[in-house]
């Protein structure tokens, strides 16, 4: 098996485009990724995107966004996995590197949500849950996040303003992120006096829809210094998948297939979690940052909260988390995200993240998460020095 | 890269499936294949799918089906190509054996279209065509497909009932295939006095909407023998890709990823087109057999409704074709078409085809095709001696 590597990234700011297609989107960030990778030429293209179907009209976007972007020929699919699609995208352009099938692989994420007409997003966004199941009986994901917030708040003994912190570090964080769509920063006061969506839940717990991509090129590592002075080695990737119904988890608490895949990616990378740098985590609501934290490793069952309340999760502190606002305010364009969060990291690594640098990043984590965490990708990257 | 056999296949019959959903459909080929494999754990599930979204409000369908099948954990993705999402998802998990990631992985083509309730299937399947510049100006896939026929037979002087033993032939076909939807014979008569489409397509030159669901497993060649009796290796895997609107081809008639797809797929696996023994191709409209042919190698350009002519396509004639029945006879459960394909010539080459079985098969090629000729998957497959 091939190692691999990142030999560019390009992305476009998180925004309501209401000026750009899908199409157009996708050829942004791919042509801004292959200007970075200095490559004219591709083997393969893999898609991540969930709603282009339901909100554009559009199916087939892989062929879509080839054909727009001017690579007539090349294989492209699209790849879907609820908010894990652009993950799932990495792992599929991991695996065609790896395999030695292809030499130049484009994985993109691409999601544009603000300016469709007609359908319902709450809706379309629900068709990541379990539709006989959970959609049908009127399960949107906030309220599914506002029952695992409460059970959580109930079986830890926390209250609502402990889960501040999260918002208010991606918040800081996005500030100094130019593809953010949300750059200001907010107080703990705002958080506590924002509008409820679905009790605890409120606008400060939620991550904002949006029009976005992200890309990556890869190739394999063996060749990645011909095209980038700081290639970005793919040290582990990873999917896990459980139940899609929260009834149905063994435990609710417990986000089973992120513990999983973030276990297989150690393995796979022979590290723990003590040796990750920093962590791209899905805080689509707050309660989703303290989950992760605690399946990935990095935190006791119910300890997750406190990693944002004794400031481990800043920039400067022990694991510095959503270092370029996150979800929650560089904005979470859905089948987008796993690729924005991979495009990060390899910033932070290539000491490229302007005034959000990290000191001394040596191997970055990112965990996107489909679903309230029935499907969980996760990638370790590394800079080759 | 590791050699890559399939060691089990599934299906269901293609039907009007009443009283089964999307996932106990998938779970049904699944298991099937599982056991005809003899395995009992997968590391992946790859489902070719294109309109769960649109007909079942369903998206996440790789964890669901991975979920509702007891594989808990497994990594599982949706993969989309329009009609080609079956084939893809093959290329899918021949990468991840191939590379040495996955061992045992599954994968699948699924569909739903009869007994959704409300919105338009027409409507749906053009979303494989380009939404801004085809779809939104009333192009459905039949008339998509008029307009390439009405050329054809313009260019080359051919006229509407040359295409008839495209059709006649996999109708015959259909008739010893026990999950065919159609397995009844049809006459020239039959064919020339059908109910018109769009002009000069009618009912019995297009492939009938349906359910269904197909499932191969994989695993590599080098213990492929342990699992199963008449292991079937997978010579090449290719997809390309060409415009998805039509008025953008260079030539219309000219299925440039079909051809691009199987020239890969031919150096892939060291052969050339004479050396096929049969060849499942994408009879979406007997306009698609025909330039399949000819894209492909087989023919001409303008010669392959010779072959549909003078017999060469029978299933005792040069180059067998759509052997257990075709698009057109067996179905054409758009995203699972490609899956079926990859069954069927797995089973042609381990002599299991029943009435249908062809003499000294020992090389078989499936082409799968999304849209009108904008995504091509060519796979070709051996039987281990």
């Amino acid at each position: 098996m091939r190692d691999v590597s990142i030999i560019g990234v390009g992305q476009i700011p998180v925004a309501e485009h209401w000026d750009k297609s899908i199409r157009e989107m996708g050829y942004l960030a791919l042509s801004a990724a292959m200007r970075n990778a200095k490559v004219t030429v591709l083997d393969a293209l893999y898609v991540g995107n969930m709603l282009s179907g339901e909100l554009a009209r559009q199916e087939h976007l892989g062929a879509l966004i080839a054909d727009f972007s001017g690579l007539r020929g090349v294989e492209a699919v699209k790849i879907e996995a609820a908010c894990a699609s652009g993950g799932a995208a990495m792992r599929m352009g991991y695996m065609a590197v790896a395999s030695g099938l292809c030499n130049f692989v484009a994985v993109m994420g691409v999601e544009k949500m603000t300016d469709q007409q007609g359908p319902d997003i709450t809706a379309g966004l629900a068709m990541a849950a379990d539709g006989d199941y959970e959609a049908l009986h009127g399960l949107s994901f906030v309220s599914i996040n506002a029952l695992l917030m409460r059970r959580y708040m109930h079986e830890y003994g926390y209250t609502k303003g402990d889960f501040a912190n999260f918002a208010i570090n991606a918040h800081a964080n996005g500030v100094g992120n130019p593809n953010a769509m949300f750059r200001a920063p907010i107080t703990f006061k705002a958080f506590s006096e924002a509008k409820s969506v679905a009790d605890p839940i409120n606008l400060l717990d939620s991550s904002p829809i949006a029009d976005g991509a992200a890309c990556a090129i890869l190739a394999p590592t063996a060749i990645a210094s011909e095209f980038s002075d700081k290639p970005i080695r793919v040290r582990a990737s990873s999917i896990a998948t459980d139940t899609v119904s929260l009834h149905d988890r063994r435990e609710p608490l417990w986000l089973e297939a992120a513990a999983l895949s973030a276990s297989r990616a150690y393995d796979m990378a022979g590290v723990r979690a003590s040796d990750i740098s920093f962590f791209e985590l899905h805080d689509a609501f707050t309660i989703m940052s303290a989950l992760s934290l605690e399946a990935a490793g990095f935190a006791a069952r119910g300890h997750g909260v406190r990693m944002a309340q004794d400031g481990s999760i800043g920039r400067t502190g022990k694991l510095p988390i959503t270092t370029m606002g996150g979800l929650k305010a560089r904005g979470h364009p859905v089948g987008a995200t796993g690729m924005y969060q991979i495009a990060e990291v390899a910033l932070q690594l290539r000491e490229e993240a302007g005034p959000n640098q990290i000191a001394n990043a040596s191997l970055g984590m990112a965990q996107n998460i489909g679903g309230s965490g029935a499907t969980v990708v996760t990638t370790i990257l590394e800079r080759i020095k």
